[in-house]
Protein backbone atom coordinates (compact mmCIF):
# COMPACT_ATOMS: atom_id res chain seq x y z
CA UNK A 1 0.00 0.00 0.00
CA UNK A 2 1.72 3.69 -0.97
CA UNK A 3 1.77 6.18 1.36
CA UNK A 4 -1.42 8.40 1.23
CA UNK A 5 -1.16 12.01 0.79
CA UNK A 6 -3.57 12.71 3.57
CA UNK A 7 -3.77 10.99 6.72
CA UNK A 8 -5.08 11.54 10.61
CA UNK A 9 -2.90 14.44 10.99
CA UNK A 10 -4.25 16.79 7.70
CA UNK A 11 -7.68 16.90 9.23
CA UNK A 12 -7.12 19.35 11.99
CA UNK A 13 -9.94 20.55 14.57
CA UNK A 14 -11.17 24.02 13.61
CA UNK A 15 -10.15 23.54 9.93
CA UNK A 16 -12.81 24.93 7.50
CA UNK A 17 -12.23 23.76 3.71
CA UNK A 18 -14.61 24.96 0.94
CA UNK A 19 -15.02 22.45 -1.97
CA UNK A 20 -16.99 21.21 -4.86
CA UNK A 21 -18.85 22.47 -7.74
CA UNK A 22 -21.76 20.47 -9.05
CA UNK A 23 -23.90 21.29 -11.64
CA UNK A 24 -26.82 19.26 -10.98
CA UNK A 25 -29.37 19.03 -14.21
CA UNK A 26 -33.22 18.31 -14.40
CA UNK A 27 -32.31 15.03 -16.03
CA UNK A 28 -30.29 13.42 -13.19
CA UNK A 29 -32.58 14.65 -10.71
CA UNK A 30 -35.22 12.17 -12.52
CA UNK A 31 -32.46 9.59 -13.54
CA UNK A 32 -32.15 9.25 -9.95
CA UNK A 33 -35.72 9.75 -8.62
CA UNK A 34 -36.59 6.88 -11.23
CA UNK A 35 -33.62 4.77 -9.09
CA UNK A 36 -34.53 5.39 -5.69
CA UNK A 37 -36.74 8.48 -4.82
CA UNK A 38 -39.45 8.14 -7.37
CA UNK A 39 -42.03 10.72 -5.21
CA UNK A 40 -44.00 13.43 -7.23
CA UNK A 41 -41.59 16.03 -6.11
CA UNK A 42 -38.78 14.60 -7.47
CA UNK A 43 -40.16 13.14 -10.90
CA UNK A 44 -42.18 15.23 -12.50
CA UNK A 45 -42.48 19.07 -13.02
CA UNK A 46 -46.66 19.25 -12.95
CA UNK A 47 -47.18 16.49 -10.23
CA UNK A 48 -43.55 18.65 -8.46
CA UNK A 49 -45.84 22.58 -8.02
CA UNK A 50 -48.33 20.66 -5.99
CA UNK A 51 -46.36 19.27 -2.89
CA UNK A 52 -44.92 21.21 -0.46
CA UNK A 53 -41.18 21.54 -2.23
CA UNK A 54 -42.91 23.93 -4.78
CA UNK A 55 -41.30 22.26 -8.41
CA UNK A 56 -38.77 19.72 -9.25
CA UNK A 57 -36.09 19.30 -6.51
CA UNK A 58 -33.19 16.35 -5.79
CA UNK A 59 -34.04 13.85 -3.38
CA UNK A 60 -32.24 14.95 -0.18
CA UNK A 61 -30.54 10.91 -0.68
CA UNK A 62 -29.04 12.54 -3.60
CA UNK A 63 -27.68 15.46 -2.01
CA UNK A 64 -26.27 13.15 0.46
CA UNK A 65 -25.13 11.56 -2.68
CA UNK A 66 -23.80 14.67 -4.66
CA UNK A 67 -21.67 15.71 -1.47
CA UNK A 68 -20.26 11.93 -1.24
CA UNK A 69 -18.97 12.77 -4.64
CA UNK A 70 -17.30 16.00 -4.21
CA UNK A 71 -15.87 14.77 -0.72
CA UNK A 72 -14.03 12.06 -3.02
CA UNK A 73 -13.09 14.42 -5.83
CA UNK A 74 -11.38 16.56 -2.89
CA UNK A 75 -9.59 14.52 -0.65
CA UNK A 76 -11.68 11.25 -0.06
CA UNK A 77 -9.74 9.05 -3.05
CA UNK A 78 -5.95 10.48 -1.97
CA UNK A 79 -6.74 9.94 1.77
CA UNK A 80 -5.88 7.30 4.36
CA UNK A 81 -10.09 6.95 5.16
CA UNK A 82 -10.73 3.74 6.62
CA UNK A 83 -14.64 3.96 6.19
CA UNK A 84 -17.38 5.91 8.39
CA UNK A 85 -19.32 4.50 11.09
CA UNK A 86 -22.09 6.76 10.35
CA UNK A 87 -23.63 10.15 10.61
CA UNK A 88 -24.76 11.69 13.29
CA UNK A 89 -27.08 14.18 11.67
CA UNK A 90 -28.81 15.23 8.09
CA UNK A 91 -30.72 18.62 7.91
CA UNK A 92 -32.66 19.28 4.15
CA UNK A 93 -33.09 22.99 4.79
CA UNK A 94 -34.22 24.18 1.09
CA UNK A 95 -34.61 22.41 -1.71
CA UNK A 96 -31.87 21.81 -4.87
CA UNK A 97 -33.77 22.79 -8.54
CA UNK A 98 -32.80 21.79 -12.18
CA UNK A 99 -29.23 23.95 -12.26
CA UNK A 100 -28.37 24.94 -9.30
CA UNK A 101 -24.44 24.77 -8.87
CA UNK A 102 -23.65 23.20 -5.89
CA UNK A 103 -20.59 23.37 -3.89
CA UNK A 104 -19.77 22.45 0.03
CA UNK A 105 -17.74 23.69 3.14
CA UNK A 106 -16.21 21.25 5.29
CA UNK A 107 -15.02 22.33 8.95
CA UNK A 108 -13.43 19.61 11.65
CA UNK A 109 -15.07 20.04 14.95
CA UNK A 110 -13.33 17.12 16.90
CA UNK A 111 -10.51 14.97 16.12
CA UNK A 112 -8.84 12.03 18.16
CA UNK A 113 -7.20 9.18 18.08
CA UNK A 114 -8.64 5.94 18.83
CA UNK A 115 -8.55 4.43 22.35
CA UNK A 116 -9.18 1.01 20.88
CA UNK A 117 -6.96 1.17 17.58
CA UNK A 118 -4.48 3.68 18.20
CA UNK A 119 -3.11 3.34 14.78
CA UNK A 120 -6.75 5.15 13.88
CA UNK A 121 -8.30 8.83 13.86
CA UNK A 122 -11.65 9.56 14.61
CA UNK A 123 -12.64 13.22 13.14
CA UNK A 124 -16.00 14.69 13.12
CA UNK A 125 -16.86 16.53 10.03
CA UNK A 126 -19.47 19.50 9.62
CA UNK A 127 -20.36 19.37 6.12
CA UNK A 128 -22.80 22.22 4.80
CA UNK A 129 -23.93 22.06 1.15
CA UNK A 130 -24.31 25.46 -0.31
CA UNK A 131 -26.24 26.32 -4.29
CA UNK A 132 -24.98 29.26 -6.20
CA UNK A 133 -26.28 31.98 -4.25
CA UNK A 134 -24.96 31.13 -0.98
CA UNK A 135 -28.16 29.18 0.46
CA UNK A 136 -26.98 26.16 2.79
CA UNK A 137 -29.56 24.04 0.89
CA UNK A 138 -28.77 21.10 3.78
CA UNK A 139 -26.04 19.78 6.88
CA UNK A 140 -24.71 17.03 7.25
CA UNK A 141 -22.69 15.92 10.28
CA UNK A 142 -20.17 12.52 9.86
CA UNK A 143 -18.13 10.83 11.60
CA UNK A 144 -15.01 9.95 9.54
CA UNK A 145 -11.59 7.15 10.48
CA UNK A 146 -8.75 8.13 9.25
CA UNK A 147 -4.98 5.70 9.70
CA UNK A 148 -2.36 7.86 11.01
CA UNK A 149 0.46 9.03 8.64
CA UNK A 150 2.85 7.11 11.10
CA UNK A 151 1.08 3.97 11.25
CA UNK A 152 0.46 3.94 7.37
CA UNK A 153 4.57 4.49 6.93
CA UNK A 154 4.80 1.30 9.02
CA UNK A 155 2.04 -0.95 6.82
CA UNK A 156 3.95 -3.52 4.55
CA UNK B 1 -55.48 16.09 -4.67
CA UNK B 2 -57.31 13.08 -3.98
CA UNK B 3 -57.37 11.70 -0.58
CA UNK B 4 -54.31 9.21 0.43
CA UNK B 5 -54.87 5.84 1.70
CA UNK B 6 -51.95 6.51 4.63
CA UNK B 7 -52.27 9.63 6.52
CA UNK B 8 -50.58 10.75 9.72
CA UNK B 9 -53.02 8.43 11.89
CA UNK B 10 -51.94 5.39 10.51
CA UNK B 11 -48.77 5.89 11.90
CA UNK B 12 -49.25 5.28 15.84
CA UNK B 13 -46.70 4.71 18.32
CA UNK B 14 -45.14 1.73 18.78
CA UNK B 15 -46.24 0.02 15.81
CA UNK B 16 -43.41 -2.09 14.05
CA UNK B 17 -43.75 -2.96 10.39
CA UNK B 18 -41.76 -5.87 7.85
CA UNK B 19 -40.82 -4.84 5.10
CA UNK B 20 -38.96 -4.77 1.26
CA UNK B 21 -37.11 -7.56 -0.52
CA UNK B 22 -34.39 -6.08 -2.58
CA UNK B 23 -31.82 -8.00 -4.47
CA UNK B 24 -28.45 -5.90 -4.22
CA UNK B 25 -26.17 -6.83 -7.30
CA UNK B 26 -22.39 -6.31 -8.11
CA UNK B 27 -23.40 -4.78 -11.23
CA UNK B 28 -25.61 -1.89 -9.01
CA UNK B 29 -23.09 -1.16 -6.52
CA UNK B 30 -20.24 -0.67 -9.10
CA UNK B 31 -22.40 1.41 -10.77
CA UNK B 32 -23.64 3.36 -7.97
CA UNK B 33 -19.97 3.93 -6.97
CA UNK B 34 -19.21 5.23 -10.26
CA UNK B 35 -21.66 7.98 -9.87
CA UNK B 36 -21.23 8.90 -6.52
CA UNK B 37 -18.69 7.58 -4.13
CA UNK B 38 -15.92 6.00 -6.19
CA UNK B 39 -13.75 4.79 -3.30
CA UNK B 40 -11.61 1.63 -3.71
CA UNK B 41 -14.33 -0.70 -1.56
CA UNK B 42 -17.03 0.05 -3.40
CA UNK B 43 -15.89 -0.26 -7.02
CA UNK B 44 -13.69 -3.30 -7.81
CA UNK B 45 -13.08 -6.63 -6.10
CA UNK B 46 -9.39 -6.59 -5.97
CA UNK B 47 -8.73 -3.22 -4.50
CA UNK B 48 -11.46 -4.05 -2.01
CA UNK B 49 -10.10 -6.86 -0.71
CA UNK B 50 -7.17 -4.58 0.88
CA UNK B 51 -9.46 -2.31 2.45
CA UNK B 52 -11.23 -2.57 5.95
CA UNK B 53 -14.47 -3.58 4.41
CA UNK B 54 -12.71 -7.09 3.25
CA UNK B 55 -14.42 -7.30 -0.13
CA UNK B 56 -16.72 -5.53 -2.68
CA UNK B 57 -19.27 -3.76 -0.49
CA UNK B 58 -22.23 -1.01 -1.34
CA UNK B 59 -21.67 2.70 -0.29
CA UNK B 60 -23.34 3.66 2.91
CA UNK B 61 -25.15 6.34 0.57
CA UNK B 62 -26.56 3.37 -1.82
CA UNK B 63 -28.00 1.64 1.62
CA UNK B 64 -29.62 4.62 2.46
CA UNK B 65 -31.00 5.20 -0.88
CA UNK B 66 -32.49 1.77 -1.34
CA UNK B 67 -34.31 1.37 2.27
CA UNK B 68 -35.92 4.77 0.58
CA UNK B 69 -36.61 2.76 -2.59
CA UNK B 70 -38.03 -0.02 -0.26
CA UNK B 71 -40.08 3.27 1.43
CA UNK B 72 -41.67 4.26 -1.43
CA UNK B 73 -42.80 0.92 -2.52
CA UNK B 74 -44.44 0.16 1.06
CA UNK B 75 -46.05 3.06 1.73
CA UNK B 76 -44.47 6.42 1.27
CA UNK B 77 -46.03 6.90 -2.81
CA UNK B 78 -49.64 6.26 -0.97
CA UNK B 79 -49.19 8.40 1.81
CA UNK B 80 -49.92 12.19 2.97
CA UNK B 81 -46.36 12.50 2.63
CA UNK B 82 -45.25 16.17 3.22
CA UNK B 83 -41.47 15.43 3.12
CA UNK B 84 -38.53 14.68 5.83
CA UNK B 85 -36.69 17.98 7.84
CA UNK B 86 -33.97 15.54 8.18
CA UNK B 87 -32.39 12.51 9.42
CA UNK B 88 -31.09 12.29 13.72
CA UNK B 89 -28.93 9.09 13.33
CA UNK B 90 -27.23 6.66 10.49
CA UNK B 91 -25.24 3.50 11.94
CA UNK B 92 -23.31 1.31 8.94
CA UNK B 93 -22.93 -1.56 10.51
CA UNK B 94 -22.08 -4.45 8.25
CA UNK B 95 -20.61 -4.73 4.63
CA UNK B 96 -23.48 -5.13 1.89
CA UNK B 97 -22.42 -6.93 -0.82
CA UNK B 98 -23.21 -8.06 -4.10
CA UNK B 99 -25.97 -11.11 -3.76
CA UNK B 100 -27.56 -9.95 -0.14
CA UNK B 101 -30.79 -9.43 -0.08
CA UNK B 102 -32.30 -6.60 2.26
CA UNK B 103 -35.23 -5.89 3.96
CA UNK B 104 -36.47 -3.63 6.39
CA UNK B 105 -37.98 -2.82 9.50
CA UNK B 106 -39.95 0.39 10.80
CA UNK B 107 -40.46 1.10 14.37
CA UNK B 108 -42.79 4.93 15.14
CA UNK B 109 -40.66 6.13 18.03
CA UNK B 110 -42.91 9.19 18.40
CA UNK B 111 -45.91 10.71 16.54
CA UNK B 112 -47.30 14.00 17.56
CA UNK B 113 -49.32 16.76 16.08
CA UNK B 114 -47.47 20.31 14.93
CA UNK B 115 -48.27 22.73 17.03
CA UNK B 116 -46.96 25.43 14.44
CA UNK B 117 -49.16 23.55 11.86
CA UNK B 118 -51.77 21.65 12.84
CA UNK B 119 -52.74 20.04 10.14
CA UNK B 120 -49.39 17.92 9.87
CA UNK B 121 -48.47 14.90 12.02
CA UNK B 122 -44.66 14.84 13.16
CA UNK B 123 -43.34 10.78 13.16
CA UNK B 124 -39.80 9.46 13.94
CA UNK B 125 -39.50 6.01 12.71
CA UNK B 126 -36.62 4.09 13.55
CA UNK B 127 -35.39 2.38 10.56
CA UNK B 128 -33.42 -0.93 10.22
CA UNK B 129 -32.14 -2.84 7.12
CA UNK B 130 -31.43 -5.87 7.68
CA UNK B 131 -29.79 -9.05 5.24
CA UNK B 132 -30.99 -12.37 3.95
CA UNK B 133 -29.35 -13.88 6.99
CA UNK B 134 -31.26 -11.50 9.93
CA UNK B 135 -28.06 -9.20 10.31
CA UNK B 136 -29.23 -5.57 11.02
CA UNK B 137 -26.50 -3.81 7.80
CA UNK B 138 -27.55 -0.21 9.00
CA UNK B 139 -30.20 1.58 11.08
CA UNK B 140 -31.85 5.00 9.82
CA UNK B 141 -33.52 7.27 12.89
CA UNK B 142 -35.89 9.71 10.13
CA UNK B 143 -38.10 12.75 10.86
CA UNK B 144 -40.92 12.29 8.75
CA UNK B 145 -44.13 14.73 7.88
CA UNK B 146 -47.36 13.29 7.16
CA UNK B 147 -50.85 15.73 6.83
CA UNK B 148 -53.52 14.12 9.31
CA UNK B 149 -56.67 12.68 7.48
CA UNK B 150 -59.20 16.06 8.85
CA UNK B 151 -57.37 18.60 6.56
CA UNK B 152 -56.58 16.39 4.08
CA UNK B 153 -60.35 15.33 3.48
CA UNK B 154 -60.46 19.51 3.46
CA UNK B 155 -58.34 20.15 0.67
CA UNK B 156 -59.63 21.55 -2.53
Amino acid sequence: MSMPELCFEDFPVGETLKFGNYLVTRDEIIAYAKSFDPQPAHLDEAAAEKTVLGGLSASGWQIGAILMSMMCDEFMLRSSSLGAPGIEEIKWLRPVRPGDRLSATRRCKSARVSNSRPEMGICVFDYTVENQTGETVSTFNVTQLFGRRASMADAP
